[in-house]
């Protein structure tokens, strides 16, 4: 069937696949082929291993096989309204969690199911953009600046919606905190004053807060706090315990969201079904909690802490800015200091930024276009990732929580994120 | 946030979770906590454990964790492969296989990335054409007749597709075999010639074959020997495996559909992402295949077969009409030379038969409007799996494969199953 007269193709799905990422990726495949020592900082996922109770409950677990109700195993459904209602103190009953395989797949039913505008605020995670476009959604971005931290203002976001003449149009804001690409969090001032715009204008707000156990001190806050009658709160295994390749995410519904959380399981059923059963009797364990849960990541964090504090430091000596993040494992960093020297080497977009750093020195991150930073500006994410998580965990534990980490932890155990950090700043001293 | 204003959904989704099936289970509950005891026939789940050797690899796998690639962990694109190669005799390589969390997703990506209208012979499963309208595709539903065996001829094919008067539009042909809900397949000389005028009309084939190793004599054919430049076979753990609440489907393409394949995976990497991984090593193992997994494979027939004939012949005594299944679980029961004594009890349409057989019996079966029959058409579907298949499969191990199962093994090890077809019985010959 060669004819490609039957290369018939969606157009909201045609090109969707050429992301930077890709670009990233390919070149990094090509040099690593041809021998060139890749350290790959691009895709953000954990170090660190699913937590052992976690995985032994899984393995208790191996056998079930029974297709499980749509909206999730009832004792995980319960688990996530006590997580939620434990770490952020808010009212979720279980009855309004919805189990998925992955957070961004319950993001995109999300999107599918609820008729409304997607607001943006950017830098903003690498998927938000391609869902909306495939399901046909508009999008509206809103742009922050390094100067506000990456973070949208009260001002921004009220004259968006001043601009729009239409306080009551469905729409759908999106919030990541703390955030990927920047590490950044709000304030319990800022999630106020945003919940205060949200209400006028019953704008339905989808908190991903995939990274809020990863907050270095433990403080992270919940916007739903502010804002329970119209907050999503969406969240997952991924992130803080390290299951990113087993695909389990949560949403925590307003009490008065029947018709939405109904509606997106009626998508469910026609779809994924459910999720896999073994992985769902596993995550109760994990939501749970409990002491050796706690403890693990207390290790994660006093880890990602001390990491981030050594990587930033070389950073802003070689001249590129870099906000302190608050929480998770990326940094994203402003080469705007260094632009003109990087032009004269022919350096004028994110992309063309990356492909050079990567050719250079074998060091990949992702171009700040990934994450809908205008194209041209010299803006990259590092994800610092690339190191052995269980080694480090296992070091880390041989250590009091009371203490910090010795000041060579890095150089020991996280060796290749501090030389691909030394070889950014060395590439950029040498430009 | 009670205005419901908000209450915004795209119009594609609302009413989607009202179907006949929803309403069985909701009054099977009902029922049963009045105190009846139910017979649950409806939902299509193998009865049986997932093999041993199988749950154990799962084990071993317990603490992946990585994010698999999209398309799949390379080693399990290889053994579905090798699968297809040895069980189909099609020549399918490693690198046109995608894996899925569940093919029903597959599917849902499919109508959703390929541009063109769904052609389906009904009875049909019933996610296909929700499915559909949730996407907004047209669907072309083709009526076939007891008379038929449940089957499309190609008569009725070629008629239809003369009367579109539009030969390369773009065309998706979803076929079931062995089918839910009626357990019967393809002759290969039917198979040939629908084969034949899918070519001439460079129609795209589903050939959904979840139940493929489950043909009672193992003689499965694939539409894909006879037209394997335009068949993506769907297959899965689910149904020969015993392990539809894990979650993984499988997709062959032809070796020319990487246009396809790679939309669909664009759109999997902004969904689902990855199959979760511990459940992709496990997956490995079935589908790699061997004497344990053949065995367990002659056993689960062996069993199922026996008791179709058991049922079935209860069933006609009855004067219900039903044609014998070639594999799977099902029997579609056609109640149409009843009619004028059920209709003397007001019973006028499937839903009516299922939910007056339901509430006089406690036999949950589920109505043939679920599988796009006309609703005033006096048919259902019956899924003879509510026995313990651990058991069975225990004692039927204790046979050798040689032999037949005693007279008496239905009435010994899957006794609800035969009380629930004998219920049936005697409702229809009271009424």
């Amino acid at each position: 069937m060669k004819n490609t007269n039957h290369i018939s193709l969606n157009l909201n799905i045609r090109g969707i696949n050429q992301s930077p990422t890709l670009a990233i990726n390919e070149l990094s495949k090509k040099l690593s082929n041809n021998g060139m020592t890749i350290y790959p900082m691009g895709l953000g996922q954990s170090p660190f291993p699913v937590p052992a109770p976690v995985v032994e409950t899984l393995k208790m677990h191996a056998h079930e096989k029974d297709y499980l109700a749509v909206k999730g195993l009832e004792a995980l459904r319960k688990a996530v309204a006590h997580f939620h209602r434990q770490k952020d103190n808010v009212d979720i009953k279980s009855n309004n969690v919805l189990i998925g395989p992955g957070s961004k797949e319950l993001m995109f039913i999300l999107m599918m199911v609820y008729y409304g505008d997607v607001i943006l605020p950017t830098p903003c995670w690498v998927s938000y953009v391609p869902q909306a476009k495939i399901i046909g959604r508009n999008i509206k971005l809103i742009h922050t600046s390094f100067e506000d931290k990456w973070r949208i203002t009260y001002n921004q976001l009220n004259d968006f919606l001043l601009s729009e003449n239409d306080q009551y149009k469905p729409r759908l804001l999106i919030l990541n905190y703390p955030s990927n690409p920047d590490g950044g969090t709000y304030s319990s001032d800022e999630l106020k004053k945003i919940a205060t715009i949200a209400r006028k204008y019953e704008m339905i707000i989808l908190s991903d807060e995939i990274y809020g156990q990863l907050h270095y001190k433990g403080e992270h806050i919940s916007i739903a706090r502010f804002y329970p009658e119209g907050t999503i709160i969406s969240s997952g295994l991924s992130k803080w315990c390290g299951a990113g390749g087993w695909r389990l995410g949560t949403f925590a519904f307003p009490p008065d969201f029947d018709w939405l959380m109904n509606a997106m399981a009626a998508v469910a059923s026609e779809t994924y079904t459910s999720v896999s059963a073994p992985i769902q009797y596993a995550a109760v364990r994990a939501f749970k909690g409990g002491i050796l849960i706690e403890r693990y990541l207390l290790h994660v964090r006093r880890i990602l802490a001390h990491l981030e504090k050594r990587c930033t430091k070389i950073i802003r000596e070689a001249g590129i800015q870099v906000h302190s993040p608050d929480g998770a494992f990326y940094l994203f960093l402003d080469f705007s200091p260094l632009s003109t020297k990087l032009k004269d080497k022919g350096i004028t977009s994110s992309k063309k930024l990356c492909e050079e750093l990567l050719q250079d020195t074998g060091v990949a991150i992702l171009p700040g276009e990934a994450f809908q930073i205008p194209p041209e500006e010299l803006i990259a994410r590092l994800a610092f990732v690339n190191f052995d998580g269980a080694k480090a965990l296992s070091m880390s534990e041989t250590i009091p929580l009371s203490e910090n980490l010795p000041h060579d932890f890095a150089d020991n155990y996280c060796i290749s994120v501090i030389q691909a950090i030394q070889k950014i700043a060395d590439w950029v001293s040498l430009n």
